[in-house]
């Protein structure tokens, strides 16, 4: 019965898979836009991604983004973006948008939250004034923004926890996600559980069973790149993926580095998204087939030639080297953009490199690290 | 002879006056572009439009942009640029490039340094360095980026100047335009002469005669808007432009607001520049018809309608007031260029509409400053 309401939202076809490894392609399809997977979402947390318009994003091929719920409830707020038309028509943007519940967000508040199975209570870092968020309440928040994917509230334990705080906030975050479902509201929102359970196979295992023992539209491996080591990421990623539903979308949360996307797609994961392309472009680090490179360092001032001499993005194809660090160091805004717009587009053509390897089933896991400079 | 040889660079035809105001239009074209007058430039201090690319001029239709050779000469450098090919190679621009001098910065470093008939010696803003400006030096750094027009050095006074202060300053310009010109070895950089002179009429007529009896491809209006009354820049204007010659082109230099750009238009000015709609852009001051707003302001949140109804940019055409009221209380650095887009569209079609009307012969001073609501 629930599993046929949360269908309607969103569908998921599955297209085709890698006969070596776990990798897979598919079609994601929302109320605004078909979306092939795997995918990696750009990080749009105050329904912007930092330094670019929606123009870009499409000029991007961004079929879908990320904002962030517990942001966007706090400026401009959930019911103003209702009044407003949904999240879409206030940024102007034609693709898909998955919302996360910020509960990851609200939990790094050191001091400022606390957190009980009722929900958590927090002072907001902007103006110092509380607010409850429960599952419900975060339903509603996602139901105002109008999403087309939303994320349930989750406890999501730092990457060094013991087991027993793991097990706790399993059990939490299990209960939560029933109660999210008895609160959802709008047909036109799909649901996504997610899957906690830290560096334990075991728990991982466990997990997985009780959440995707409820009927959410995809599943979600959270507690990943918190703090734990990146042979453990690699490990559970590889561990988790195979034990979420072959017929529904799995998401990767918050993950990652080039390197840490194709060693997901081999597991079997079909949507990622991350803030490092956007925050490291705007540091100055940019993503290139030879590896990463600092902007800023001196011998770049006399290198006129582009960025990637692979890359195809607006950056490469038309500023040197040279030119993009002199608008570094001087803290020039157009910088920004031009960065972003290149680390973004060398994370969506890996993508669609990869997509296009498992379409033929050449899919091959080395080999991807090695084009990426690893 | 020196007429002859700075004729090459540049070629100015006036192609119609008003018949009730000094309004004119004109065709200037130089080595990159064809420019209709009169014109807005854009300030793109650091071979930089702030926020914006190269792509973004060429929409707006940017045709010839300011550059700043005393910051070029600092970083990345004037020998860098040259050996990159130029400022228009070096930021991927396919317009012309006017370098003003950069003497207002060096004059405005107050304590940094000390000025004599030979130069400017002062020391670096950014690392301390000491640095000899001479009128020589300024040509050859003018010629090493490969400006379309350059400016010679002058003195500025400040807007409060006594007269006997003034006629220094008109002195040390006139002697140091005369070296100028005996420096240029450039034949694509052309170069225009500054007439200085303060508030005091009998002074511009003077200093309009000795800047104006000189070979230079143009003449620029110096001095006006750095500290003086608006009445007095007013009257300065309406009182030098006219002096200057028919046939070459005019430029105000730094002037101005919307209003400013009108009543120079009517004084027969055929150039302008101003950071005004580039910096107040990134202040969240936005200039529509029915004048300036700042969209910090609060009840910008519930307005779901274009910044200015009568305005077809990219900004007004996509996004809301509310929208952009949220991106700038979040400091979101797409605001940034969006509201940049904006001022520089008002500005360059404002010039294009009166470009318009003195074609017509229908230019009327009032009903412009009706039309931008002053």
């Amino acid at each position: 019965m629930h599993n046929e309401s949360t269908s309607a939202p969103m569908n998921f076809e599955l297209l085709g898979r890698s006969s070596s490894t776990e990798a897979r392609i598919g079609k994601l399809t929302t109320a605004h836009s078909v979306i092939e997977t795997p995918v990696f979402m750009p990080v749009g947390t105050l329904a912007c991604v930092k330094s670019l318009t929606s123009r870009d994003l499409e000029d991007l091929g961004a079929k879908i983004i990320l904002n962030n719920a517990y942001h966007l409830m706090l400026r401009p707020g959930a019911e103003e973006v209702k009044r407003y038309g949904g999240l879409q028509k206030f940024m102007a943007y034609n693709g898909s948008i998955l919302t996360d519940s910020g509960g990851f967000q609200v939990f790094s508040l050191e001091g400022l939250r606390k957190v009980t199975d009722e929900g958590v209570k927090f002072q907001s870092h902007i103006d110092g004034t509380y607010h409850d968020l429960t599952p419900e309440s975060l339903v509603q928040v996602q139901e105002n923004l109008g999403s087309d994917i939303a994320m349930v509230l989750d406890e999501c334990p730092s990457g060094g926890a013991e087991r027993d705080v793991v097990q706790k906030s399993m059990a939490r975050t299990t209960a939560w996600a029933k109660r999210c479902i008895d609160a959802r509201n709008r047909p036109e929102t799909a649901w996504f559980g997610i899957v906690q359970g830290g560096i334990f196979e075991d728990l991982r295992h466990e997990h997985a069973q009780a959440i995707c023992g409820l009927p959410f539209d995809g599943y979600a491996i959270g507690g990943v790149s918190v703090g734990e080591k990146p042979e453990d990421i690699e490990r559970i990623v590889r561990h988790t993926a195979p034990l979420l539903p072959q017929e529904r979308p799995r998401y990767l949360m918050g993950v990652g580095t080039p390197a840490d996307l194709v060693r997901g797609v081999a597991a079997g994961v079909d949507m990622f998204d991350c803030v490092m392309p956007t925050r490291n472009a705007r540091n100055g680090q940019l993503f290139t087939h030879t590896g990463k490179i600092n902007i800023k360092n001196a011998h770049f001032r006399d290198q006129e030639v582009p960025l990637d001499a692979a890359c195809t993005c607006y950056t490469c194809q038309t500023f040197t080297r040279a030119y993009l660090r002199h608008l570094f160091v001087n803290r020039e805004l157009t910088f920004y953009r031009l960065a972003t717009i290149h680390n973004l587009h060398f994370y969506l053509e890996l993508m669609r490199e990869m997509r296009q390897a498992i379409a033929e089933d050449s899919f091959n896991e080395k080999e991807f690290l090695s084009h990426i400079g690893e």
